[in-house]
């Protein structure tokens, strides 16, 4: 299955011409089409200011001649209709935008083999780019401990912990996706070159910004919804209090996406991003591999319930404890004087089966007394 | 005030001949008092195990004689009644019990010249024996923060965490209480012979085992529940996973009470049982002594709630984008289309107004289109 051929062609020409993210373009495209969107920017003389940006940007765009100069680099651009489109990235449609930058991309520019809709599952590892040698070796266990159950390891090649979650996954032999803010020609930061080969040949690189772009601020945050879009959980490793991977944890909670954190030492500044992810009830704690793999697998599962006693049914119980229970009362309290005198037991032998029976959740303690617990009435 | 002379004497006898937190015990004396129990005990010729518990372990005890013993050694008994008796620990009477340890103390008996109910608002700091030195530095931290601020910290006085805590809130300045697990003129563990010395003049030693009694297992976990319901917030800052200070953490959520928990790095074993009450809810995460603070002023203030954007009142919006929130359904999602048409405007200038309409909170766009956000309804 693959889009019309004239919605790609016009994609290209708007993906030329707006910033990625801009959500004056992505909702009306999303909604319209960008067929559609491209009659209406040239027929609506009410308002400028696209058009204009449009030509003194660059001209008339021929996105024949783009698709083809980007092919010749191995690039594919990926739009919605596309068999490998990944749903995900439909959730931000309705999701809020974060500083005008929102709404669906018109597409991604892809480099490498990995087909896009095999992101369904993966896991995003973001983080500071400031890292401790701690953080950069707990991101890369948990990058090995997805890669080594199958889960693709998506985060932005960044130097610090982007580029442990990368290697964690490569050194596992598994899967891994970096979603950069320029184009996907372009080896950004320089120093990953080589680690950008690797990740295009165990995965994709992929961009929202066409081939040559610049990475620039603005893209970084266009950028950075597309990684949580695209994954299914969010772990943050280390961030500081204005790391821009809390942006990305933004994006997590505003996609309803699972959203993770790992703790560090309070002492450590970039820990000090994450503690408050978790202690605002933003960002689940993580430990260990095992437990991001228990988020993906089933969100809430792995939450606890209150430990309790077993259940007891009632005809297991002495004739003595089944006398006791008989005396007390359903609604009110009653004191182990008054619950001894009604089962016509002696008020030691009452008391201690009293707490036999509230041991196995027959009866509560209130503060006015003793009472069957809700479960006694079965 | 205080308790009457007869109560007090028949506390004294029971403290003496059970052990602390004997829940056959301690719920029976909360309930009939200790003058009645003892006369139940006496006269119930149908159990005779805690008599004969009695009779082999100590003879018949003259209460008299110890609470002069005791007053030689500047040692005082504290009752239920007596004015300095601290509130909080009543709410024993209707926790569940732990491995059969549960109620209200028969009495407390106390070294040092801080009276027990100064210790409502209190904070325990309660941890690993064995902690590092980063929790250690913490402990002391979290202390000082408490002893600044005028809050009294509570804590066990054993090696890591409890020391670190107890030295803490000396250096300050602050006050400190050291509720131990045998009698308080012993000096447990030997090395902190000096320690508590410092704290009994800085506050309290306390204990619900009486004089000259060894501290055993079963005494520490009675002590710990102690711990918890003297204070208003019990505060985990290193505790592997099968650490004694869970036990602490256990009993302060069976109270009611606020549990925290101080992060460390997930590669310490000290760290794993405060990261994993953490994980399953149980206790909130602190990083810092204001947090503990924030949390022990007001329980739940420092939930952070949702960032929106400011309210605007309908009266500032420009007239076009009043238009447009008039063209948008208050229950149905509508297109950006159907609204520019029912508005009369160009459907760009309608997209903008939408998204300046849902930035400030007017609409909202659901899956199925835009519609009005509820607050718009005022």
């Amino acid at each position: 299955m693959s889009a019309p051929e004239d919605e790609r062609l016009a994609r290209v020409v708007l993906s030329r011409v707006v910033e990625p993210g801009d959500v004056r373009t992505t909702g009306l495209a999303a909604e319209l089409g960008a067929t559609r969107l491209l009659e209406v920017l040239r027929a609506d003389d009410t308002d400028h200011t696209l058009l204009t940006d449009l030509e003194s940007r660059a001209g008339p765009v021929d996105p024949v001649r783009e698709l083809e100069r980007a092919a010749r680099l191995g690039i594919r651009f990926v739009i919605p209709g596309d068999a490998e489109w990944p749903a995900g990235l439909e959730d931000l449609a309705w999701a809020q935008p974060v500083q005008e930058r929102g709404g669906v991309p018109l597409g991604l520019w892809v480099k490498g083999e990995m087909r896009l809709d095999e992101l369904a599952g993966s896991l995003a590892i973001v983080g500071s780019r400031t890292a401790t040698s701690y953080g950069g070796a707990v991101a890369a266990e948990l990058a090995a401990a997805g890669a080594r159950a199958g889960v693709p390891v998506v985060s932005g090649a960044a130097y610090g912990i982007d580029q442990a979650g990368h290697r964690g996954a490569l050194a596992a032999g598994g899967r891994t996706v970096a979603v950069l803010a320029c184009g996907v020609d372009r080896p950004y930061p320089s120093g990953h070159k080589v680690l950008l080969d690797h990740i295009r040949n165990a995965g994709a690189v992929v961009s929202e910004a066409p081939v040559g772009w610049a990475p620039m601020r603005v893209r970084f945050l266009a950028r950075n919804r597309l990684i949580a879009a695209l994954t299914r959980a969010t772990v943050v490793v280390e961030a500081a209090l204005r790391s821009g991977a809390l942006n990305t944890a933004n994006w997590a909670t505003r996609l309803n996406r699972t959203l993770l954190g790992v703790p560090g030492p309070v002492t450590s500044a970039p820990s000090q991003g994450v503690h408050q992810l978790i202690r605002s009830g933003a960002a689940g704690l993580v430990t260990s591999g095992e437990e991001v793999l228990e988020s993906l697998g089933s969100a809430g599962a792995h939450l606890l319930t209150d430990p309790r006693g077993p259940e007891r049914p009632r005809d297991r119980l002495t004739t003595r404890q089944q006398q006791v229970l008989d005396a007390v009362p359903v609604s009110r309290g009653a004191s182990t004087d008054s619950i001894a005198r009604a089962a016509g037991v002696g008020i030691r032998e009452v008391h201690g089966a009293l707490l036999r029976l509230q041991h196995w959740g027959f009866v509560r303690l209130d503060p006015v007394g003793w009472r069957l617990a809700d479960q006694a009435h079965r």
